[in-house]
């Protein structure tokens, strides 16, 4: 398959074509970045050094159109919005990285990201690419949102216990640990070394814009409106997420409930490992071990002094919770071994 | 006043005789090591090269009872409750900094370290060594057992809640993130730097030691038992606290409702400070901003969307949690300005 | 082929394992540890996690033997010279990752190791195990030792250029900077996650046990004897070396001399990259970009005002260092591909 | 003394805000910013939060000179020299931070900087403000330049090498490896966490802007024209420098020579420690033990084998390498003790 990366030259642009031009299936036929067009793509991703000739290009549909038949859009917030609409009317399969259409609701668009939805319409039609959840639609999918990455590390760990009434709806809290890479290539103040190195920043305690795409997929899965306390935290890592989950129980459990709550639903998931094996340094999650794999690690205690379950998800930020989790996708699109291109683990250590 | 440091070769050891060789009412007599007996205490504590001309020596009780007037035990847990009773009865005033005198409960330690307390009768005696809480009694102490660093890191963000009534006694959460330091100074294979450098590990998720003496002190402040759900992370720092509490609200409260609270309970404290000015990067606590400061800083956000609070407190592990408490202590103790001897803030970057 | 890996609870023995678990030619027949015996592999190595249900075992010769057509031994330098020779009496070929047979003089072990060595015969027999320097031995050997790390890094930037007589043979400085996972997974107080973090330490600034590797290959290639002044620095990564060669110039020469000699000698290597594209941030080999990568990324400047030239080549210290090296050793001795199983990048940013 | 600090928003002013702020002889008149007049300052230098109430202000010379009598100038290269000559003008005594009357030849200028000065009268006016080698000019200065961190950091250990004519000046290798704070606080691609973090990247391997300043002290002190072959590297650390340099022997020397020529040239000063102690981690420099501090730590080692002298000095690049050595220069010019203010030692860990 003929695949195109729009908006290529930040991190998951460049995770993206590290598993695509080893990809079986797939041959990439374009990468566009208006910064960086006429560039090679190794001065942007060093790692691809010696192993591509491509050069970044300038984005016109018409090139798309004529060399793509799906294209993946690597755009900031509210940069997708104006070109995906384009790209499907031009028949092209679209798998969005960005959010412009990861909320059904239209109105959430107003009140999260402060812009009113262009193209509300497309917002029923986009699937949220979250395979665990919704494989069978992202198979027929033309347009797959892929879900954040602090979303993704939320939502897997919970959806067993919701699934299975093990937690109090109303006092989930989810406390998040996130690597430096999650704020994307461009240089802030936020992640200048000097000032993210060897420390542990809060930011944004409330109101996160993961939030609302969390409430909506768990919300799908209870059946009824869940509400979730988020906090976030900047750690002294690059990539890598760890969200700790503290739930009060409703009702009394024993760590076998919580196994089966997590072993009927993600059973034959690929991705999706359990840390019970009481040996060894790691035997919670950690995201240094899931660097660089498209694997999300889950752990968790019952903790009935009072009454708490605390579940600890660990993924790489720019793999399943990004650049591998779209091509989980695309191998459910394509029909194929969904391992395919994703079967690497990470280093150890790194 | 002529101090000695029993066990000085440790991080906490390092931390004191840095504070006092520079602090004006106090002359280091002696620091004892029984592995580096010998040694220039600048072997171990490499920053006080150039500073100090002292060695290490080994124990002997009628050389600390000749030379010093008080003592700060710097021994492992379990390995203080063995000498403190004799430098007590020779006389000499004892600052303590490992768990052995903390807990008020004998039954505790069994349940909590495993082993049966030998001199339970010194519990009552002890003073819990938080200055905020405890200042009156510390003036008079013979024997102050200084919390330990976690410990600090919770307390002093929940007790004006507690105080106050502001929160749900039921459903406190605390998500702790630490630095390396907290450790130790011995090599394990939990702070090898491969291992412990990227990486965020959840360890001891439930049950921790440091539970005991949280619930005692704030139980002490509720005046009925309080229960905390306490979870720490091992995170790639090697100094510093940070302590996000997670708390639901017991009735409907403004940002205002709180800053009363904190500001009622420690309008005068030297080494509380409060993060209100909405400017700049770090408008949370970061413990990189207090790393070799004796400030525990303080910052909040009401959540009502969830109906929580959420509450960042950050200290050095080294300072405030250790070493420069034990040192705002003894100011209390001699009845002289607290802040002698701590005024330094930290550096930044660091 | 069926492999086995002697010594392989290490970072060494679990980079074989990850490279050998999906090498399409060999099939891992067993993993042996004394200290982890019984124990599955993934408990020591967790990013293995799912991917295998392989456990250790212990080392006894005829389970070896019966099981293996080659072994990998990671063992600690002195271990291995004690099972080596039996193992090749049992018809197996080895590949050893220690020290133990890269000198040829045997006289050198006692001055660089402090022990005589026991089978000097066997010193002659073995292959350096370097594929750029020894391809043809390689190919038929019956025992290749591995290079040390910083060696490989020292010998592959200076052999094009002693080759092309291109620089002063008695004045090479070689300033290498080194991350924490090539001291080895047992914890230490050089490697204590508070003492390593942050720093930048010089050790055993004269008389590294890699200069005799380095003088024994550079004096083949030059066909007489040179030296080099050698002095490694821990840093604060957990992964990868870099090595700075300062060498001052033989007689006049241009940036195009350089990439001639270069050319000449790596043309048609798989794992040597340039660095010449000025663009980016990478102009130069960082080690961060070659993390989990078999390459050696090669870059210099000619600096004509002090009549020097200045080289830096950055590998992996556990891969281009050590179980990539000895991978591609495997696969020429196969005489396959020779990137096979090596064909991945790194990740970036990691 | 009532000082002001012109350009007080970066690295370099936070650091003399918090040295000036506690020094017992100077009063902070005030401290300027285009860019956050009016904010406080702690908002910028987070660790300086409860210390000061001091607010930036805008640059007038008017109220600049109503208000202090020496005034630190902490601008860009460049900027400077547009600012100081009025300020002289005006009577003040200007300490200043960048690199715009380092160099005594104008001509240096245009061909290191491209740019041509536009003021060469007050180049000989100028003291170079390193306190070991221009203490009695720096005495009765008007304009003080005091040197780069990179020069400090090379200077100092070669000085007395030259001196004692102990070394081959025609061929001194400096390999330095730096701290990320050292390149300020504006965020950067080349200073973004997740490119800094972890990597080991050369930069400016030749050219580098340090040499001029370096070759004139060092020329100055050998009588005759010295070079040195200069190569710094970005590191993973946030303060800190490291210089490693390599020098070949002039002549058969032994480590007693060497210690003779470091104590004859450094017998009195306060801020050279030298490391001759074989015990412990530490017996090198490494600038994570003087981070925050003032010294400069030397340590060395003879390499008879290739007749090469390897020698350490560490410092931090925002003490000695800039805001601790101006305290220093303007303790000298105040005629009073030389540490004061600048007593205090590093953290350890840190």
């Amino acid at each position: 398959m003929r695949v195109g990366i729009i908006g290529g030259s930040g991190y998951v642009g460049g995770e993206l074509l590290r598993l695509l031009l080893h990809h079986p299936q797939t041959e990439v036929a374009l990468v566009t970045s208006e910064k960086h067009a006429g560039e090679y793509v190794h001065a942007v991703h060093p790692n691809l050094r010696g192993l591509t000739h491509l050069k970044f290009t300038q984005y016109h549909l018409s090139k798309v159109e004529k060399n793509c038949d799906l294209v993946f859009t690597a755009l900031p917030h509210g940069a997708s919005v104006k070109i995906v609409p384009e790209l499907l009317k031009a028949g092209l399969k679209v798998i969005d990285m960005s959010a412009d259409f990861r909320l059904k609701n239209p109105e959430s668009y107003l009140k999260w990201y402060g812009w009113n939805h262009p193209v509300p319409e497309l917002l029923m039609e986009a699937v949220y690419g979250l395979p665990e959840l919704h494989r069978e639609e992202i198979r027929e999918a033309k347009l797959v949102a892929c879900p954040g990455c602090m979303a993704t590390a939320t939502i897997l760990p919970l959806m067993p216990l919701i699934k299975s009434s093990l937690i109090d709806l109303d006092r989930i809290i989810v406390d998040v640990k996130v690597g430096s890479s999650g704020a994307g290539a461009a240089p802030s103040a936020a992640s200048h070394h000097p000032e993210r190195s060897g420390g542990t920043r809060p930011y944004k305690p409330t109101d996160h814009r993961h939030i609302p795409e969390i409430e909506q997929e768990l919300s799908l899965v209870a059946k009824k409106p869940v509400r979730v306390a988020f906090t976030p935290h900047a750690v002294n890592m690059v990539r890598g997420i760890l969200a700790t989950v503290h739930a009060f129980l409703a009702r009394e459990i024993t760590m076998k409930d919580v196994w089966m709550a997590y072993r009927l639903t993600y059973e034959n998931e690929a991705f999706i490992r359990f840390l019970r094996y009481k040996k060894g340094l790691y035997q919670y999650p950690d995201p240094k071990i899931v660097v660089g794999s498209n694997f999300c690690d889950i752990g968790f205690e019952v903790d009935s002094r009072v009454n708490r379950l605390v579940v600890f998800s660990a993924i790489d930020n720019l793999m399943k919770g990004a650049a591998g989790q779209a091509v989980h996708c695309l191998n459910i699109m394509l029909g194929i071994n969904e391992k395919t291109g994703l079967e690497h683990p990470g280093f150890h250590p790194v």
